[in-house]
């Protein structure tokens, strides 16, 4: 168990690093459920992939399950977490406070897992800004290269009108941000040693109806 | 161009499906533009993905681009949209009318591209059943499976809470629902023939943070 896990991280494919969080989750619940080793049989009907998948997916961040004998849930828990960089405290802004931005303020999912919102930013001429929603007090976008730098956020979410994002993203790039949830409908553009993921619901809804079509098609021939 | 795109279904793989909505927002925002044809070099670099890539995803769905021409951007838009299923209307309804459940239902970029949420459903003990929220009155779940028989709904956003979230989806299931948009931060278990989009800010930001890791492990040593 002293065997620090070898990981070959321009061998890791993107996919399987995206797919990681929900081992993460999975391997949680087993472990609040009292499971102490899971085979890739059972990982695998728990996410909805095979036993061949999860194998070559873990495969890539060491040795983790003797062969027969299944994997030990609370060691890869904690394998992964740390692979992952969950056992760290990320600081993280928020751009936008309409609408949606107070519902992600809002969430408690974020800051169990480590993602701290420490700071709230709209447009200047914004009526929210020096308003409190919390314990955050809303600053002008102006205050936000020294603010992030201050408090040295690495992430932020972004949650301002599509027109505005690009020019958001920019500024948050600049002020030294190196990750970026972003909410808003656009297909964000920055340099390649910055990370972004998307959250877009038309999105994840257009690439259901690809499959949804098919099936009507198929009814109605 | 009165060629029929053929497109082989089991041979497109989910991650260019998945891939696809995107090319549709990239190639409607060159429309408006006024761009008329764009090089694969070009929608590379807007949607940060290499050229190469950007011509096999494409190559599933017909031969658009002529060698050292271009994609025309009108037809290619027109034909992924009908391959995607984006011209029909998409009969939508939504479970969970508490906070991420309002957000959604004014969230304005839900219509136009042609998913209408009819219905609004929240926990029978909930005290918004029998109120409105916009032109919608909130029903109970008991009255899920006739309502959406009766509308034809295919779609359901679930916006409940993780510990409601399973059993509204397999009552969703039970009802006929096609396609699910879950906001709750589950690993939801569906039967095979059913799409599962996961909207989950935790995992997305999870993911961000191996990259994340990775950079400030090698800037520390």
């Amino acid at each position: 168990m002293s065997e620090k896990p070898t990981v070959l991280v321009d061998q890791v494919p993107k996919v399987v690093v995206l797919r990681l969080p929900q081992y993460v989750r999975a391997l949680g619940d087993l472990l609040k459920r009292h499971v102490t080793v899971v085979s890739s049989q059972q990982l695998g009907a728990y996410l909805q992939m095979t036993p061949a998948q999860i194998r070559k997916d873990l495969s890539y961040f060491g040795r983790y399950g003797k062969q027969g004998r299944g994997y030990p849930v609370e060691y890869l828990l904690s394998e992964l977490r740390q692979v992952l960089g969950l056992e760290k405290v990320w600081n993280t802004c928020l751009v936008g406070v309409g609408r949606l931005g107070r519902a992600i303020i809002s969430y408690p999912g974020f800051t169990p897992e480590g993602f701290n919102i420490f700071a709230a930013f709209d447009l200047e001429q914004s009526a929210d800004v020096g308003g409190n929603i919390g314990r955050l007090v809303v600053q002008p976008i102006s205050d936000m290269e020294r603010t992030i730098q201050k408090l040295d956020v690495v992430i932020a979410i972004v949650a301002v009108p599509a027109v505005d994002a690009q020019s958001v993203i920019d500024q948050l790039v600049s002020s030294g941000v190196q990750g970026i949830l972003n909410y808003a409908p656009i297909g964000a553009q920055v340099p390649d040693d910055i990370q972004v993921r998307n959250i877009d619901p038309v999105l994840a809804l257009q690439s259901m109806t690809y499959y949804l079509s098919l099936g009507s098609e198929a009814l109605s021939e």
